[in-house]
């Protein structure tokens, strides 16, 4: 008994840290398939959850007002999520988004964005995560976004940010500032198309690329993900599903997959991201299934394994050259 | 010397055949590129091109107006396609189909659709191709693949069929009886979708299976192509490219490397017919880089090995499960 308590805890101190900035957030959804009062939602949430199934240390730094469930916050800790970097504001709201899919699912209205204690955000990283491994910043202000990597106080082996077509019409230039800073953006293909001014996605990525990151990752839903570095490419498609019923937080769990994957390999070759690509795939693949976080709170390490191999035979084939 | 001959001989003697339906005619093509003249177009032509890049005795089954160069048909030949059962009607006119691309390539307006003698083509099997190991049935109204099919001596390793919406508008009895009879059927997302009534296409693919295929392909241009059989599922990324220049003949040029491979191969398995659907998409990528048949013609073996590579390391993976 002694000695295993000894074990994990030598396990713990050894895990690599992944520090997380994203919103921690109320969401209302609808689908075709029915619709939800304010559910637990938020970027920062689903990629603590899907990181959660790596062997990393990791925290959340986000923002949310003493409306916020203390169950919820309980459930990130459960996950083992360091959450203290998350600021409660007394007398504040939680920040609140509410959206309505398309029939295809491709498509949604924002109904409602009530910026709430978001607008005022000054994210401060916990003390013993400014020398994370590996750092995921989540779709937020860029702003923000760079305010973390100022508080770091050692280099992390990769930074990767996620973005979205909004900071590009109303914070470009902060945008591009902080993208020079970080090795992987995710973003995804119409955005691509707006940052780049190039329709080819291929055009796309290699103008990406000589902002800043090493290597771009577009995000095409449905249709799966591009991995770009240099002349290198890697593609993961999307698991087809029978029904795909809600896609908030898909981009998020595929980030969390991501990030979460490569913090605990601590390998960023261009293979090991291949792999990366892949995890976080098979992650969101679940996402879809159920309302918001639902089915990622259910999801078990077989489940995982099961789907990874579909994944495999998915794709790979035995062409001899 | 005349060892080598008789080699030569035994080796054509020996390969298995594949047969083509499929229109040989006319195209005049507008991209945002540019636009051409009256040049040679037709599925029959690009299936036939592209199934030229296997070792297998093919021949087209098609009809064309006395306006046809003989240049063309020559051009036919001297890719070892047999063109005996291209009938060539004395005072007729050749098929002609001229469209216009919109900006992102992935929709189209067709500008022109004169049938000419295709109105009245009454296909005839050269006799020595009723023994046939493969057929390929080009897009084409229902009741010419069906009669095609009535022409066989011997039942074929492997029936497949391409089709398109214009038939499920209009010929759906004919469409549905001739489906019942084939072994695959190739088709695009919205197009199973129209078929089937279904939005998803793992259940369009499901449905469309119970119609009688025991394979369905379903393609979705830019972003691939997807294999069903029972409850196994294959994916094949279209390569990402820095331009599509034409997709004109894309599609029947995969249905050609598909059923040119599998005639090749003479495996029905699933795991080759991943192969086969990974070499359509890797000649049907060539296709689309210039216009019409223009990049298929000056298309080598090293080339297509080169970018079988590629697509090998696009999409292969090492996570160990």
């Amino acid at each position: 008994m002694q000695k295993s308590i000894f074990a994990a805890y030598l396990q713990f101190h050894s895990m690599n840290k992944l520090l997380i900035v994203g919103t921690v957030a109320f969401d209302a959804i609808e689908t075709p398939f029915g619709k939800t009062d304010k559910i637990l939602g938020g970027a920062g949430t689903f990629i603590g959850l899907s990181a959660s199934h790596f062997n990393v240390k990791s925290a959340i730094v986000s923002v949310v007002g003493d409306d916020f469930p203390q169950e919820y916050l309980d459930l990130l800790t459960s996950r083992g999520i360091d959450i203290s970097g998350i600021e409660i504001v007394k007398g504040g709201k939680t920040f609140f988004w509410s959206g309505r899919y398309h029939n295809d699912l491709n498509s949604r209205d924002t109904l409602v964005t009530e910026l709430n204690v978001l607008a005022d955000f000054k994210p401060v990283v916990p003390q013993n995560f400014t020398d994370s491994d590996v750092v995921m910043l989540g779709n937020l202000h860029p702003l923000v976004q760079s305010s973390v990597l100022d508080q770091l106080t050692s280099t992390p082996k990769l930074v990767v940010l996620d973005t979205m077509n909004f900071w590009m019409d109303c914070a470009l230039t902060e945008l591009l500032e902080v993208i020079k800073r970080v090795d992987v953006i995710t973003i995804n293909d119409e955005e691509a198309r707006q940052l780049s001014g190039e329709y080819s996605l291929v055009k796309a990525a290699a103008k990406i690329h000589n902002m800043g990151p090493k290597y771009v990752v577009i995000k095409k839903g449905e249709h799966g993900a591009l991995l770009f570095h240099n002349k290198e490419v890697f593609f993961a498609p999307a698991l087809p599903l029978e029904e795909v019923f809600d896609p908030t937080g898909a981009g998020d769990t595929f980030a969390g997959g991501f990030s979460g994957y490569i913090a605990q390999s601590e390998n960023i070759s261009f293979s090991n991201m291949k792999n990366a690509i892949i995890q976080g795939s098979n992650l969101a693949s679940f996402c879809v299934e159920k309302f918001g976080t639902e089915r990622m709170l259910t999801l078990n390490e077989q489940e995982v394994k099961e789907r990874l191999k579909q994944f495999k035979s998915l794709t790979q084939f035995e062409i001899e050259l």
